[in-house]
C-alpha cells in the first residue's frame, strides 16, 4: 500500500536475489542508481530495508552480499492443540468488510469510506503539528487528553435537553479505537457467560466482540425502524440481562434512525430492568438527510453507555474514540481500559483533537454529507435499473451502505460468489446476523471507491440474481 | 502537558469565563491580541478550544459570549451496583509506575525512560514522512505491515543459531502496545479460571493482564538469577499449567538475564510439559553491559511465544508492539487482537519501521546503553554514600531501574509515604508481587528525568530509613 520508488527497488532486487545464489555480491550503488534511474539515497533506502529483511548482508567498504539462506524444516504444532485446548467461545473468521481485495474490482463490501471521503488535508496537516508539540514523545493520562474529554463531552451535551445534566469531561475515558471500546465495555458491564441483548442484525464488530468476550447473546429483532420494542422489553424478563447493545443513529447495517418516541420507550424499558443501553454511535458523522440522535443525551442517570468514534470519519490510522459514563461503571470501564491498553497514543489524541476543533471540519463533514447522498441515490438507481430483484429495505438518511433483501428463492452463497469471479464484491447479509439470518440480504456500501462503477456493479448483480428467479 | 501560548489564553478566559454572566460578551479578538500579546491566529485558536469545550459560543459577526452555564444535579447511582453485580476479578489499581507527578519532584519511580533518552528527531522525521504516505489514510492488514512483519522476523532471526529454523514474517502478529499483546496472550493461550505460571516478583503490567483476563496466577519465585527451575518444574506439574510469563532479558523487577544454561533449562522443562513460555522481551533495547538473549531465538517448536515492544524505547505515542508465535496459537492470537482492535494504525507502524530501519538507530541505541550505565551507576554510587540500609540486589546488565533490599524492619508504606512528603517519588515493592511479597523491596528507576538529583534522593531515602533502625 505504501508504493515509492524504494519498494519497486525492493521488489526488484528481490527477484534479483531469489536467482542468486548465497554470498553473491550486489551490483554497486552506482550500477543501481542507473539501472533503476532513482538517487543514491533512495537505492540505500531499498538496501536498508533488504537488509532488515534479512535478504542481505553489508560489509562496510567491500559491498552487499546476498545473505545465506537457511533452509526452512516444515514443523508439527501437534502438541499445541492440547495446550490450547477447545476454544470456549470461537471467534468468528474476519467478515467480507475487512477482506483486502485487489484494486480493479468493484467494491461494495468494505465497512470504511474510501479515502477521497476523508479530510486527509487536515489530518495531515494536524500529523504535522502534533509532530512539534509535547504529544510526540509525552505520555498523556489513562483516561485521555483532557482537551479531547471535553470535546467529546461537549459535543454530547449540545444535544442535550435542558433538564437533563449534561455530561462532563470527566465522564469521558478515550480509548484506541472503538472496537477497543466495544470489547471493553461487554467485558465491564457484562462479562463472560452473561446475556446481553442485542438487535439482529447488527454491527459485525460487536458480534466480534462478543464472541470474544463470551457474553451470552440474545437477539432482538430489528429493521429499518429499529428495534422492536415489545421484544426488547420481553427479552429483558426472560433472560434477566442488564445490558442491551444498540445502534440508534443510522444502525449498522439497516440504516435505521429511532424516533423520539422509541429512544423513549427503549430508555423506559431499560430504566424499569436496572440495566444499560451500550449506544454505538460509529455513524455520527454519517447523517444525510437527518442529524444524529444520541439517546445518551437524554439521559443523566447512568443507564446509556456511549460510544463514539474518530477513526471512520477522521482516518483510519487515527484509532481514537471515546466512551462517555457515568456512575461506578466508569470505574469498571476505565480499569479495563487500562489493563487492556495503559493509555491511548499521545499525538493520536492531539490529531484527532486538532482535526475535530477546525473550522474546516465542519466544512468537510456538510460536503461528505452531500456526497454520501449522490453516491446513495446513484447506488439505487443503478439498483432499480440494473437489479430490480435487489430490494432496498428503505433509504436509509445517513450511513454508508443499503441494505438490500434478495428474493426468497435466491442462493446467497452463490450469488456472492458469482458477482466476485466478475469482479463485484458484496457482503453477504448472513454476517450481521447473531444469530439465524431471518431473510436473503447483502449489504451493499456506496462510500467505497469509484462510485462511477455503480451501474457495472448492479448489472453484474441483476445478472447473478436472474439465475435463481428464472422461472 | 502540552503548553503553548493557545493554552496560556484558554487558561486565562477560563478564569474570566468563571467570573463572568452567562450570556457575558468576550473581549474583542483584537483586544485578546493586545491583552495576551499573542497573534490573531492563536487567539481564534484558544477561542475554538473555548468553544468545543462548552465554555463559550460565537455568534459570526457578532461576538463570542459565554454560555449559559446548566446547572448539574448530584446523581446516584446505586442501581449500577445490581447491574454490575460484584466483579469476578478485581482488576488493581494504577500503580505508582503511572502516577502523574508534579515535575518539581525527584522521580524514581516511572518506568518510563525520560523524554531525553529517547529518539526524538528520528521519531518526529519519521512522523513527517508516515504523513506524506498511503499510511496516513490507509488500513494495514490485519496482522500489521508486512515490512514491519518483516523487520520483526528478521530482528530475532539474527540471533537464532544454525539448526534452529528462524522464524518468518508471517510468524509475526503486529499490535497496539505490549499491554495488549499481555491481555492477548494471557486470553488466548490460557483463558479465564486456568493457571498461569509468572515469576514472582514480576512486571507489574502483566499482573495487571493476568487479572483482567481472570487466570489463575500461580507465582514461581524468582531474583537477579532468574526463576528457580526446580520450582519452575514442580509448579507446572502440580498446576497442570500449559503456560510460563517470564521476562529472560533484563527482568522486571529484578533486572535479571537467563544465563544460556537457563534458558535451556526452562525450555526442556516447558517442552516437557507441551507449554507455552510467554517471553516478554520489552527490555530488549536497554542492554548495559550484556546484550538481551531472547529465549524464542532457541525454539523453533512453537513453545516460546514472543512480545517485543517498541514503545518504551521509540516513544510513548509509538504504541506498536510485535508477537511472534508459530503454530495453531497464532490463529488465536490473530483472532483475540482482531477482535480487540481490529487493526493497529498505519501511520503508528510506519513510524516504527522508519524509526528502526534508519542507521541512526544503531547510533542512539548505542548512546542510550551509554547513558543507562552512566545512570545506573550514579544512582549506585548516590545509595552507597547516602542510604548504606539501601541494598540493590545486583548490579544490573539492563533495564532501567535497580531493584533495592531495605531491612527487615523497615516500614516500608512509612518509608515511601515520608520519602514522597520529602518530594521524593519511589515504587513500594509490592506492586512487583503477583502474591504476598517477600521482603521489603523498593523499585529505583535511574531512567527518569534528571539524574543530577540522585545523590538528594538517596540522602531523602537514607533518611527516612534511619528512624526504622536506629536502634
Amino acid at each position: 500500500m505504501f508504493d515509492d520508488s524504494s519498494s519497486r527497488i525492493v521488489a526488484g532486487l528481490r527477484e534479483w536475489i531469489a536467482g542468486a545464489p548465497p554470498g553473491a555480491r550486489l551490483p554497486s550503488t552506482r550500477a543501481l542508481v542507473a539501472r533503476y534511474e532513482a538517487s543514491p539515497v533512495t537505492v540505500q533506502k531499498a538496501l536498508r530495508t533488504l537488509t532488515a529483511q534479512g535478504m542481505v548482508e553489508s560489509r562496510p567498504g567491500v559491498g552487499t552480499f546476498v545473505r545465506a539462506v537457511r533452509v526452512a524444516r516444515p514443523h508439527d504444532y501437534g502438541w499445541q492443540t492440547a495446550a490450547l485446548g477447545a476454544s470456549n467461545h470461537r471467534i468468528p473468521r474476519l467478515p467480507a468488510a475487512l477482506q483486502p481485495v485487489p484494486n480493479d474490482v468493484i467494491a461494495l463490501h468494505s465497512g470504511y469510506p474510501d479515502r477521497e471521503l476523508l479530510p486527509e488535508r487536515l489530518v495531515r496537516a494536524a500529523f504535522g503539528r502534533a509532530a512539534r508539540t509535547g504529544a510526540l514523545m509525552g505520555r498523556p493520562p489513562p483516561a485521555g487528553l483532557p482537551e479531547l474529554q471535553s470535546w467529546f463531552a461537549a459535543e454530547l451535551a449540545s444535544a442535550t435537553p435542558a433538564g437533563v445534566t449534561p455530561t462532563a469531561a470527566r465522564d469521558v475515558v478515550i480509548i484506541p479505537g472503538s472496537q477497543c471500546g466495544l470489547s471493553t465495555a461487554f467485558r465491564a458491564l457484562v462479562g463472560a457467560g452473561r446475556p446481553l441483548l442485542m438487535e439482529s442484525p447488527t454491527y459485525w464488530g460487536a458480534i466480534l466482540a462478543a464472541a470474544q468476550v463470551g457474553v451470552q447473546v440474545i437477539p432482538v429483532p430489528s429493521g429499518f425502524d429499529g428495534p422492536d420494542p415489545d421484544a426488547l422489553a420481553r427479552a429483558f424478563e426472560q433472560s434477566g440481562a442488564r445490558a442491551f447493545y444498540a445502534q440508534p443513529s443510522f444502525a449498522g447495517p439497516t440504516g435505521a434512525l429511532w424516533t423520539p418516541e422509541l429512544a423513549e420507550r427503549v430508555l423506559d424499558t431499560v430504566r424499569r430492568h436496572g440495566a444499560f443501553l451500550i449506544e454505538d454511535d460509529s455513524a455520527h458523522d454519517f447523517g444525510m438527510t437527518a442529524d444524529p440522535r444520541p439517546v445518551a443525551a437524554q439521559d443523566d442517570g447512568g443507564h446509556v453507555v456511549y460510544l463514539r468514534s474518530l477513526s471512520k470519519s477522521v482516518s483510519p490510522a487515527v484509532r481514537v474514540a471515546g466512551l462517555i459514563v457515568r456512575g461506578p461503571a466508569r470505574e469498571r470501564i476505565l480499569a479495563d481500559a487500562q489493563a487492556e491498553s495503559m493509555y491511548v497514543s499521545g499525538v493520536l489524541q492531539a490529531v484527532a483533537l486538532d482535526v475535530v476543533s477546525q473550522p474546516a471540519w465542519g466544512t468537510h463533514l456538510r460536503r461528505l454529507r452531500h456526497q454520501l447522498k449522490v453516491r446513495r441515490d446513484l447506488l439505487l438507481a443503478s439498483l432499480r435499473e440494473h437489479a430490480p430483484g435487489a430490494q432496498p429495505e428503505a433509504v436509509p438518511r445517513g450511513g454508508l451502505n443499503l441494505w438490500v433483501r434478495l428474493p426468497d428463492a435466491t442462493d446467497l452463497g452463490r450469488v456472492v460468489r458469482e458477482c466476485k469471479s466478475a469482479g463485484v464484491i458484496i457482503g453477504a447479509g448472513d454476517e450481521w446476523f447473531p444469530a439465524e439470518p431471518t431473510g436473503q440480504f447483502v449489504r451493499l456500501v456506496y462510500a467505497g471507491p469509484d462510485p462511477g462503477s455503480f451501474p457495472e456493479g448492479a448489472r453484474v448483480i441483476g445478472k447473478a440474481l436472474a439465475k435463481d428467479n428464472q422461472s
